[in-house]
């Protein structure tokens, strides 16, 4: 993956000169970017008094979040920007600059670099975000990512983890569960190959996990529709450590409990197959896999009407008070108390 | 150094738990903070219509940027924040929030995080900034900290790289090289209890350039000064790469040359002496060493009056038209053309 017809060593260019390459060409595209790459920092001017600013940042370490002997780098640079845009959305915001940090180690070419960053401001494009500076440094191992997004939100539209109310609906956007499996494909895979490099990955009827790993979205249209359809959200958060640890989060911080249906937890045809496949519980993925950035939120019950139409929200359970605790409804009836078993990259050895 | 009396592990507490543990007793002191630690995005308010937002990332990678055989993680805690501020007032702003990304390596205990952490907060505490976010996740090999800083400038006192003007003074902040001489001190004491672990390390009168390589302070003083002296330098950034590099920076984006006296620059007699010890030139020192983290400006020749006499400035040249190109007046009065030989992080393998 890493191959190339060409391969231009990183210190032909030095630090200075590689980041020189990768920004020259950079178009700073939202008014509020005064100044982009090439200080000793970036200036925005975000002139809309009745707004503040959102700031996020996510690091991304190769070996513990990401696998190269499975994950283009341009994909890679994609979603490394897409897992910073989704915190802001979860925010009820519109990013609108990031600054990415990067450790490569010099196994790395210019060209490989290159791709990184051609994932990295596709995905700038696609969102209408700036790439506005950063640092660039060598890695004594493996490649290591740290973005930083900065965004902005009407003050009175802001959605914080702690706003949950009882009697809230608990909804989610999308369907949940999909990173997580094409994931153990990709790993399949992987043992595969290393047993028999002849043999040829078998992807065959997977590209929807598939993309849902590799390359996934960040939710814009959600908050977008928040604003057409003028709902405000009382708390939100995004779906990356799994659906039971986020919900968890709400409850925690909001003061409250939950029923969550496992019923109404929105999984797609393929994810829920290819659990099968792999002899796993669909409901435990999608409560517990992770990555699916998609948004979960409440709502009052008075907003139903509102969106009880729209194909891209579930409405998956309500808020309690807290005495309740956090309960799972299961399929049979059952009454269990949700358990975060979510991917801790921190237990990662 | 990593080790302590108690070692509770990582993987006790969870990313959640360590999170939590770190940041629970942190005390918001900016105004514009409005929500730190805890959500999806810190939010920030910076209600002053009048101001910028400046923003700027710096990463450390251990084995690159530092050697935990003899820096204390409490100082490099420290300096990686200092790092960071040093490029808001090389903007001449005012840095108010930082997010900290960290991976961590399971060879650390929570002891020594909190070590790691302590040494930020108290830079924090210092400098007026609030620790707002961030991430934690694991690093299969070294320690890796990527810290992001925004700042706030008033928009017309904003200083860039690119604005020398041909007639400025070249000025720097403090003195330079002895970071530099600190390192080399501590290299040679690593070197020496390598070969004999019995030999306590001999660091007598090596006080002032340790803590320069160490514990270096930002110029927030210098920033405040311009400011009293109602003074506006027409370019500026930190020296951290050497005042060779970054003269030469100034000089490449304002699109003019200059003079650099040698004997004008400022080196510490410790800086002096250490460095004809190691049978080095302080000047190349000061030139090429880096982390200094003193601040490089230009400003109009009429403002002299306003500068001559304090005693943290050095005048080290002057701004001449491009055509003449940018060049370094030794002692014995040779002009010789300025060559950045400093500390580039990606030519390291």
């Amino acid at each position: 993956m890493l191959e190339n017809n060409t391969r231009t060593e990183l210190s032909a260019l030095g630090e200075f000169g590689l980041i020189k390459h990768l920004t020259e060409h950079i178009e700073l595209k939202n008014p509020s970017t005064i100044k982009g790459v090439g200080d000793d920092a970036a200036v925005i001017n975000y002139t809309n008094t009745n707004t503040v600013t959102l700031v996020s940042s996510d690091m991304l370490v190769e070996g513990v979040h990401f696998d190269l002997t499975y994950v283009p780098l341009k994909h890679l640079g994609y979603k490394s920007v897409i897992v910073n845009l989704s915190d802001i959305y979860a925010m009820n915001g519109q990013p609108k600059q990031i600054v990415v940090s990067m450790a490569i180690s010099s196994r790395f070419s210019l060209e490989a670099v290159e791709e990184l960053y051609a994932g990295m401001l596709l995905a700038c494009q696609k969102y209408g975000v700036d790439l506005v500076g950063g640092d660039t440094t060598s890695s004594l191992s493996g490649l290591v990512i740290n973005i930083t997004v900065l965004g902005e939100c009407e003050k009175d539209k802001v959605v914080y983890r702690h706003g949950a109310k009882e009697g809230n609906l608990l909804c989610v956007s999308g369907d949940l569960g999909g990173a997580y499996m094409g994931l153990q494909i990709l790993e399949r895979e992987k043992t595969i190959f290393k047993e028999n490099p002849n043999i040829q990955p078998d992807l065959e009827g997977k590209d929807y996990i598939l993309e849902r790993q590799l390359k996934p979205e960040a939710r814009k249209d959600i908050v977008k529709l928040f604003s057409d359809l003028n709902l405000q959200p009382r708390s939100m958060m995004d779906v990356s450590d799994g659906l039971a640890s986020e919900i968890l989060h709400i409850c925690t911080q909001s003061n409250v409990g939950c029923e969550l249906y496992e019923e109404k937890i929105p999984i797609d045809s393929q994810t829920y197959d290819t659990a099968r496949q792999f002899n796993l519980d669909a409901t435990v993925c999608a409560l517990s896999g992770g990555e699916d950035y998609e948004l979960l939120f409440t709502i009052d019950a008075a907003d139903y009407d509102k969106v009880k139409n729209l194909p891209d929200f579930s409405v998956i359970g309500h808020i309690t008070n807290k005495e309740k605790g956090t309960n799972l409804v299961t399929k049979s009836g059952t009454v269990a108390a949700l358990k975060a078993q979510g991917w801790d990259a921190l237990l990662k050895k």
